[in-house]
């Protein structure tokens, strides 16, 4: 017999998985006089209404994504849980029949169906393409089941969990342990999935593999998914909790990146609210520290002026803090993580509120009048389980956003793309990372999956704004070598607003190489807008060339270098992404300094780069080897040193001007840098003087080996002793 | 002794020519209760207090556009004319002082100055490198001298007219009368300088020149300008009065395009309304059945819903109704054309009016609630000084606007375009009008001038979504001969909104070819969103390569058919514009329908298209031959048929569906057509067959010798005889 969750004397009352009865009673007797929840409630009737007249639809599962039936049977959970929760909030018998109805047809279908037809994925699903997709199903079915629970028969009942929901459950874990029992935001979702119905149906065993995995898998040690991406490791802790220990930072960084962090936040918090509501007694929003309130903060963190993620790892760019996945988590956040009034803030961006006691909350504050604005700030987010596998960091300063990867590889959706930052302007990528090359749920395009070109281009080193030695990846682009390394912070300081540095360095990615990356987002009164300082320090003991791309977006203006543009256009090289790009302009230093001017969005922008004669600047272009169109043709400035052990790359990027296609008025459209030059660059001190073209100087200094901020250092530079405490300085020096 | 324009007994008062002294009275009297008028001069206040802060500076000149002497004598003008007019309604002398300042300056500089060193234009100014700006300097500082001259001592007013305005309004007349005495645009801004300083010095042989050019110039006929432009036509009239007559249609449009229509017209109303003031005699806004009013109200209709314009010839995209120009427009087209209230919804979004007689009625008008939504509905703009130059046809419905371009060389500006059109979804362009190269007064690029990539790309005819045969340019990209021809209207008819046509002739591009163009714009219930069908017949003597290239916009998703992706890219041919394109995919039609689909905005597109087996089709893209990196790296299709005497082109476009990177849906992602066929093509009628996935047909079918709408016709079809009216049906045939 079943074994309970409840206690032995306790009725199996519904609903009690994320509505309550409680709950339930109190946004009824506010219905009315909320507006924010009132106008979330009628959009939701709305959609439901409209959709119970189209009818019922349960087709025989055959698409991929983007195709109608994957479509329809996603379309079919969202709409149930919906139904559900209006059935609960407006007692109308029409949402409850809906529910059941189509719970009654899967339960027909499902017993019949064989295993996915679609053979695409690792772990097929039954009614679509991957488990993953079916566990989605259940972590949204289950609310549905859950609203409509106490209203159907006990007869009924029967038949759903019998030839349903157990059978549904059991596939999902045991008949997929390779999925169930992993560490990954897909097995979070299973995890998740039978937790839920587990909690809905008081099932003791079924809960409990839902938090702690399945006991025994005999799944074979160092198995890998069909993209690469490890299965399992040596001792590894599975299901909901081991999901929650790995993968997330003391920060609430979720080493996947924040576009599967939004992904798997859902059933995270959705889960967490339902453990909250029947075992109050795990403390789960308090586990590790309160682990998942402060990731809906990195979440949070982790978006430009737009609300748009930055596109870290595998990405999809335009996913944003607008999705109904972050809803959820910032209605969540708030009710349950003190009531932070900059989250309503959000929730008033958002414009909706999930249908429950945390988004009545919300939407009650917002009414009174409770909100702050979100102020984003400089933040550094650890990554990896203690903290300590590197981070991110991001420096923000006016309208500029600079984010700075020195974190761990990010599991099977990492890229190799260490010391590896990308930058915005007031919200537009001006220096882009390029994200994923997938078009997600566009059937045209490969199913809407995962394109070759993410493995061969958008993973690989040269595909982001970072050192490249010998043409050939991070690691070699060996997933399983990246997976045992991060990067090292070396510094990350933000006390000074008008002063922002962070260096960090790679050791790993190309052994017997050392890359150190310093940062700094300096505010002067000279300057219009804050600028970046790029230090890009290599130390190897064999000659190598190496590569800095800079993917800048926009219009090409003017350079004060000469190149040649190849008559035919050819790829710039054999591997490792190099395929992909063609080169459309060579050029070679004089020695002097390289200034490459563009403009974008009507705003001018001046990269300036130290330079030693001899030097090679590439002009490059996203394209080559893409016989399906598959990737966006956008543009590459790409400074090359060849045949050095030791090098520098030193760049400043300057924000300025604006032009009017309306006045035709061109403001400021020449950057104010002079000349950069390194003073000084050996094991202990690097020294960077900067001159304006109205002859002002200053300099940035630091100390390679001494991170702490009370370090004393001095250096004899142009006949004088500059003498500073902590790691860096930057100052006038005419 | 100076002939004057008053008669004997008048005072030459002041002001006189913009604003009035009844004008400035009626004006004080509303000061501070009109809240239009009352921000626009607060903003004037607030640019010209500042300016005053700064001071003068009058440097020598020096520089090509974007560089520092042309910006700021560019803004001396600007701001001389604001601060004259604030001196009049805010009686502040700091503003005359200011004005009288500046002008004294000038006065002390402009008899030291040679011609400017700038060599670049055929007809160099002093302050400026093109005797044009000297011209716009003139212009607005006219209205400045007015404003001030009652308040200016008699010596001082000497010493200005003496050493600077008549000097000035010589050289850009008598010194220049290549540029002076010729229609252009540039040429208007001579004419109405010189016409402008004329009625405040009251100088009747000056505005005699403005009016009717220079008696005898001496200019040889057939003379060019430097960039091939015709400056003197035997017989032709020339001064302000032969700039009106030739360039405007009788539906106000003007021949070289609206982005230069735009620049003319301020000079054309501002002189217009100096005439009115000085002499309503010459009923200059009746002349020519009100033509410039006229041309105001198709400016407005040759914008999208953004109020951008069509960049239709030499045009620069963004400018828009937005420009300070066409804020001048609407408040003049308002007070001298009949109070329009539609024209107070334009004044509305932008937001700030003219500050004077003009600009307080339109700012009285808003405030008392006015104004009417300015609906934009399809049109035909007649091109010609008579109207009998083919035109440009306008189709709107729903979102979706049509410009089909079959009008007259447009002047020296004009491109080798005939028949070629652009469309817009919501504004924005879906198949694109390159527009031109250049970037406007970006001094980076080519001193902001126009580049050698205008010539040898933007005005060839590969560079359009229109017929290219042999790879050569419409009239072999001669001026002289473009010159003499235009493409001939069909039939323009709109009546039917569901049903929009317009098609046209064109026989003069290539000779011994004769292309019909016939675009409809077709709104059913079957389809989601309005669609474009396209049909180019051609018909030639001899055998020939035809070239229809579309510029979409945007990301390639899907094709139905098999194309290479060649591994190095090389140019699609050798001159013409060929040499700018990139050979990126090629292949061969199958004989079936080639359907293209790709997504723009979130928002997909399909474009169906008849091929005929061995048709090549060629994906292209703008770039080669591009060593300044001047062109835009954008995507073109193109259907190739080689070695036909007679071909027909017919093609469907459907705008569908949605997508959301937020909530990763993908709707209606496919277009609806399953094929289209032609029916019959003869010398009398064309007939295309249109089936729909869901099997639904249509028929659209049109005689091509007779556009009378009262014409009988008939035709069996698939066993069934077919009768309509008029030159075109359109009708299901299941
Ligand atoms: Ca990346
Ligand atoms: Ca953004
Ligand atoms: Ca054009
Ligand atoms: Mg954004
Ligand atoms: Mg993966
Ligand atoms: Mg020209
Ligand atoms: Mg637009």
């Amino acid at each position: 017999a079943q074994q309970r969750i409840l206690t032995h004397n306790e009725v199996n009352h519904h609903p009690k998985l994320i509505l309550t009865q409680k709950g339930v009673a109190e946004i009824k007797s506010k219905l009315g006089s909320i507006p924010l929840f009132d106008t979330s409630l009628e959009e939701a009737k709305a959609e439901i209404d409209a959709e119970i007249r189209l009818g019922i639809e349960v087709p025989i599962p055959k698409d991929l994504s983007g195709g109608y039936t994957h479509e329809r049977h996603k379309r079919n959970f969202l709409m149930m849980q919906k139904a559900g929760v209006l059935f609960q909030i407006l007692e109308d018998d029409t949402y409850a029949k809906y529910v059941r109805d189509m719970l009654m047809a899967y339960a027909k279908l499902y017993p019949t169906l064989p295993i996915h037809p679609q053979e695409r994925s690792y772990a097929r699903g039954k009614l679509f393409w991957q488990a993953l997709n079916d566990s989605n199903w259940l972590v949204y079915t289950s609310q549905a089941y859950d609203c409509i629970y106490d209203w159907l028969s006990k007869e009924e009942r029967d038949v759903l969990e019998n030839d349903l929901f157990r059978p549904f459950a059991d596939y999902i874990s045991i008949g997929n342990p390779q999925f169930f029992n992993r560490v990954h935001n897909h097995s979070t979702w299973g995890n998740v999935a039978v937790g839920m119905i587990a909690v809905v149906m008081d099932d003791a065993e079924l809960l409990d593999r839902a938090l702690h995995g399945i006991k025994d898998d005999n799944l074979p040690k160092g198995m890998r998914d069909d993209d690469g991406g490890m299965i399992k490791k040596e001792g590894q802790k599975v299901g909901f909790y081991g999901n929650l220990d790995e993968p997330f930072s003391p920060d609430g960084y979720y080493t996947e990146g924040p576009y599967y962090q939004r992904y798997a936040m859902y059933p995270f918090l959705i889960f967490a609210q339902a453990l909250q509501n029947v075992k109050p007694e795990l403390k789960i929003f308090e586990y590790k520290d309160g682990v998942l309130l402060k990731a809906v903060n990195a979440l949070l963190n982790l978006t430009d002026v737009n609300g748009d993620f930055f596109p870290i790892n595998d990405a999809q760019k335009g996913m944003s803090y607008y999705s109904r996945e972050l809803v959820t988590c910032v209605d969540i956040a708030y009710y349950y993580g003190g009531q932070n009034p900059e989250l309503l803030d959000i929730a008033q961006k958002q414009n909706r509120v999930s249908l429950d006691d945390t988004g009545l909350s919300v939407a009650v504050a917002i009414k009174e009048g409770k909100a702050k604005p979100f102020v984003k700030k400089s933040i550094e987010l650890r990554d990896g389980q203690m903290g300590d596998e590197g981070a991110i960091g991001i420096l923000r300063s006016d309208d500029l956003e600079l984010v700075f990867k020195y974190a761990a590889q990010g599991l099977s959706h990492g890229h190799y793309d260490k010391l590896s930052f990308s930058l915005y302007n007031a919200g537009q990528e001006v220096l882009q990372d390029y994200g994923l090359a997938r078009y997600v749920n566009i059937e045209q395009k490969g199913g809407g999956n995962y394109l070759k070109e993410n493995t061969t281009w958008a993973k690989q080193t040269i595909a982001h704004n970072t050192l490249v030695q010998n043409e050939t990846s991070h690691f070699n682009g060996n997933y399983e070598t990246g997976s045992q390394h991060h990067s090292e912070k070396y510094l990350f300081d933000v006390e000074d607003k008008n002063l922002q540095v962070v260096s960090a360095i790679e050791e790993n990615a190309y052994p017997g190489t050392k890359i150190q990356r310093t940062m700094a987002l300096i505010k002067d009164a000279d300057f219009e807008n804050p600028f970046v300082l790029d230090i890009v320090k290599v130390n190897s003991a064999t000659s190598n060339n190496y590569d800095l791309p800079f993917y800048y977006l926009g219009q090409l203006l003017q350079t004060n270098f000469k190149y040649e543009t190849p008559k035919t256009l050819t790829q710039l090289g054999d591997s490792n992404g190099y395929q992909h790009l063609y080169k459309e302009g060579f050029g070679i230093s004089d020695g002097n300094n390289t200034s490459f001017n563009w403009m974008l969005d009507n705003t001018f922008y001046t990269l300036t780069s130290v330079t030693s004669k001899g030097d090679e600047l590439v002009l490059a272009r996203i394209g080559a080897n893409d016989p399906a169109f598959n990737l966006r043709r956008e543009p590459a400035f790409i400074i090359r040193k060849k045949d050095k052990k030791d090098a520098i790359f030193v760049s400043l990027l300057e924000t300025h001007g604006s032009y009017s296609p309306v006045s035709e008025l061109a403001l400021n459209a020449y950057g104010q840098i002079k000349n950069i030059r390194v003073i000084l660059n050996d094991e202990a001190y690097t020294a960077i003087e900067i001159t304006s073209k109205n002859n002002k100087k200053w300099l940035f200094a630091m100390a390679n080996n001494n991170s702490s901020d009370d370090g004393q250092h001095q250096l004899y530079i142009n006949d004088t002793t500059v003498k500073w405490e902590g790691p860096f300085v930057f100052k006038p020096i005419n």
